[in-house]
């Protein structure tokens, strides 16, 4: 008979119970083919004498392999392993078996995406992080978010906020927003127009799988752009097309000669300040896109990551305050004003396209988290948010003017780049003679990460050796010690 | 000269300053034409009059406008418009063209996609309320969660899970899921095989969106199978094949009669309770299903939506747990333990297969709520969650009985049903001399919302005429009251 005794080992410091641990070892060995269909087990009593567990454990693990369907008892003659149990594996022994089972390969075929990101950001692992332009999470007000948070949930109601709820999101922000985006951002949009999303993110992946994946998908895009942007309108199913950006932005007379010779879904414009190079698109540019956009009936994602950080005048309003004809798709969020964590956003268009796309939202992750959508109303509406982004925004203005005048001053030969009139970065371009490859390896020799494969930057190696800069997240302290780190590093280059 | 004294109006309870309505309403005027190009400005001294303002405040509102390029200062001549802006629509009229414009129609085109659920759910609007089988929120730990949660915003490190986090999901949940899983269900696997989701629905759009969304797409299901995973693969691009469902669950003879004759992707199967019949999958067929998916190089998506709530023997260990090949991907999450809206959940696969998951979910949300997911890995670790599943599956088991005998007592000449093994709800299945729409039209008369298109249950129209009804969100006096209530709508049925 099988020797149990030698092959059933019991870690009584397991939490999962002795009678299981026998079971799943039990079964461990049927699927082995060590116990073969029909072989008898040993009794009860004999069993719990050989493992020295009392004979309880034993039954009750036999009570369970008998409802588990692996095994049956014979009146008057004992357990038997069923007879109708296919083998599956006849050299793997239980337990055993798994443990030789590295799985770190599938057994089934799957399409391999090379425009997803090959590779997961590193965190923190050096001392000094150049960002491409995130906000400083210290500053971050997580505090009133965890009290609001907690008052929320002692209030009665909450369990209503537990439950599933509105495909739109949660109902209160969704009003608070609507007041909010019409006051700051000159909209005129009610709640049929509004969904949320988790951060501009999703709202931009739902835009490009509504519009793209179909038979015409051509996008516009700037020739240099947000990578992610890129990957997931490719993703999608997408087909680019890049025009130029200069100082004023997309040039919409090239885009305009691309509509008249071919059909295009979608533009993508981040108008507020150009991702990555911060300029932003003039009011006449604005307007003639609008225009091309009626003409052409193509749809215009707008995304305002970061219109609430301008600094020499207040913003300009988005291109979704005068869409008049129901062409523009504006995304939005919260990750720039608290952290990036927060991944709370909205996606502002026709009443049409917002249905289509809480329809299928609601299939990618059913909905938000709805106490954390409540806690962002409620901080609205308190006036806590404007409160904190009005104290960051006077912050990162002192940083940016620091940071700009340092990187002048002492790196001037090396770096050429414009003020931004707004955002978390500068558009920061090295003299042709080097190479940024060296000076980002050089740079982590005194502990300084550039988080960015920078190359990501020029999408259509247009060779322009740019990389965004980001200077929010640096406070005065960092700033002087990453500028006099590098000018260090710009030194011992010679070409 | 054009009338602002009776063309501009300003709130001073507006929140937006004053010099920024001057200023958007010329804005609105450029744009509508009324203000042409060329068109000269009143001097900021007669404005002010005009409309009653200090006059800086109108110097701030023309320096905006020079700010956004509409108009420009000729020295010792005056302000006026650009001449260089194109007018975009004649006859609007500032603001008003705003007001006059309903946002409803895109003026772009996007595919419809009649496999979205169309109706969004409505939230408690009835006194009593019949869901398919969800837990009860009032039962939730939320106290504990939020406390949780703020604890972990006061610790100084906080910061870091503020920021852009693993693509994978917070790195302590991670851990702490790999040791809970590989105790509680018998799994063993590392971290490369696992990937935080939000919720079960995540990991299986993820899992269709990389499996479908090729060449060979077609995926096997049961002929009732739960409607969001038809949506979900019906959007990836899958192609849908049907096999029956009997009492021991997806009947595998007929998947492998399917596998010889063509390519199959993958295959959808809710081992541990079939949705929505509530049967569960023997272990002949389990093993049977994992020797085809080696065979035939299929990818089996096991969702075991409801593995804690197993009432009668502890629970079946799911085909993960002996995945020797690699073929499964096994996906569930917290929804159904704490609450719906607490979306954490997790796919557990291959190495190769979560990594590409974990790029695709990158550029659809980039990443989970980190403090969120921080605080459920604490709450695993302090057996916050296992004490609390443990109390849940006491409660609901007790609901299950009292509903079951009061449903076979007094509604038994009317409905068919098993009483289920475990999970939150029971398969009922109504005499077909009856209608579910003239049941539930007439149970709303009586305060009872059922919140599900009953049809949703029959995806191939095969007429069994079965509905889920959930036992575990209704205490034992709402149990007793619904039963009382259907049981006078059934009587008032006359057939």
């Amino acid at each position: 008979m099988f020797p149990f005794k030698n092959n059933i080992t019991l870690e009584r410091k397991n939490n999962r119970n002795l009678y299981l641990q026998i079971c799943d070892q039990i079964i461990g060995f049927i699927k082995s083919g060590q116990l073969p269909p029909s072989a008898k087990l040993p009794s009860s009593r004999k069993l719990s004498e050989d493992l020295n567990v009392h004979r309880k454990t034993i039954i009750a693990a036999y009570d369970e392999l008998i409802a588990q369907g692996w095994v049956e008892t014979l009146p008057a003659k004992g357990t038997y392993i069923k007879s109708s149990l296919p083998v599956i594996k006849q050299q793997s022994f239980g337990k055993n078996s798994l443990q030789t089972n590295s799985k770190t390969k599938s057994n089934f075929s799957f399409i391999h995406r090379p425009h997803l990101i090959r590779k997961e950001q590193k965190i923190d692992s050096l001392e000094l992080r150049i960002d491409d332009g995130v906000p400083d999470n210290r500053l971050a007000p997580i505090e009133e978010i965890a009290k609001t948070y907690r008052n929320i949930t002692k209030r009665a109601y909450y369990t209503k906020l537990l439950g599933y709820d509105s495909i739109y999101g949660n109902l209160e922000l969704r009003k608070t927003l609507v007041n909010y985006l019409n006051e700051t951002r000159g909209l005129n949009i009610s709640l049929n127009n509004i969904l949320i999303t988790r951060g501009t993110q999703m709202g931009m992946y739902l835009a490009g799988q509504l519009l793209l994946n179909d038979t015409t998908n051509r996008i516009i895009v700037g020739t240099t752009n947000y990578m992610t942007s890129d990957n997931t309108f490719t993703e999608a199913g997408g087909i680019i097309e890049r025009v130029p950006v200069d100082e004023n932005g997309l040039d919409t007379n090239v885009i305009e000669n691309i509509c008249e010779r071919k059909k295009i879904k979608a533009i993508y414009v981040t108008s507020h300040h150009h991702h990555p190079t911060t300029v932003t698109l003039s009011a006449k540019r604005r307007m003639h896109l609008l225009q091309l956009a009626k003409k052409y009936n193509f749809a215009i994602i707008e995304d305002d990551y970061d219109y609430d950080f301008h600094y020499s005048n207040s913003p300009i309003l988005p291109l979704a305050s005068n869409d008049n004809y129901g062409n523009v798709i504006y995304i939005g969020g919260f990750t720039k004003i608290i952290a990036p964590a927060m991944r709370i956003g909205y996606m502002i268009a026709p009443k049409d396209f917002i249905d289509e796309a809480a329809r299928l939202r609601c299939i990618i992750d059913r909905q938000g988290d709805m106490i954390l959508e409540q806690t962002m109303a409620r901080m609205i509406i308190s006036g806590d948010i404007q409160r904190h982004s009005k104290k960051a925004l006077k912050i990162y203005k002192t940083r940016r003017d620091l940071f700009c005048a340092l990187l002048k001053e002492k790196l001037g030969n090396y770096f050429d780049f414009q003020i931004p009139k707004g955002g978390m970065a500068v558009w920061v371009l090295l003299n042709k003679k080097y190479n940024w490859d060296t000076v980002i390896s050089k740079a982590q020799l005194l502990n300084i990460e550039f988080n960015a494969e920078w190359k990501r930057y020029d999408n259509d190696n247009s060779g322009h050796n740019g990389i965004r800069f980001g200077f929010a997240s640096l406070n005065e302290e960092e700033i002087h010690e990453i500028i006099h780190r590098l000018t260090k590093v710009m030194k011992s280059i010679n070409c």
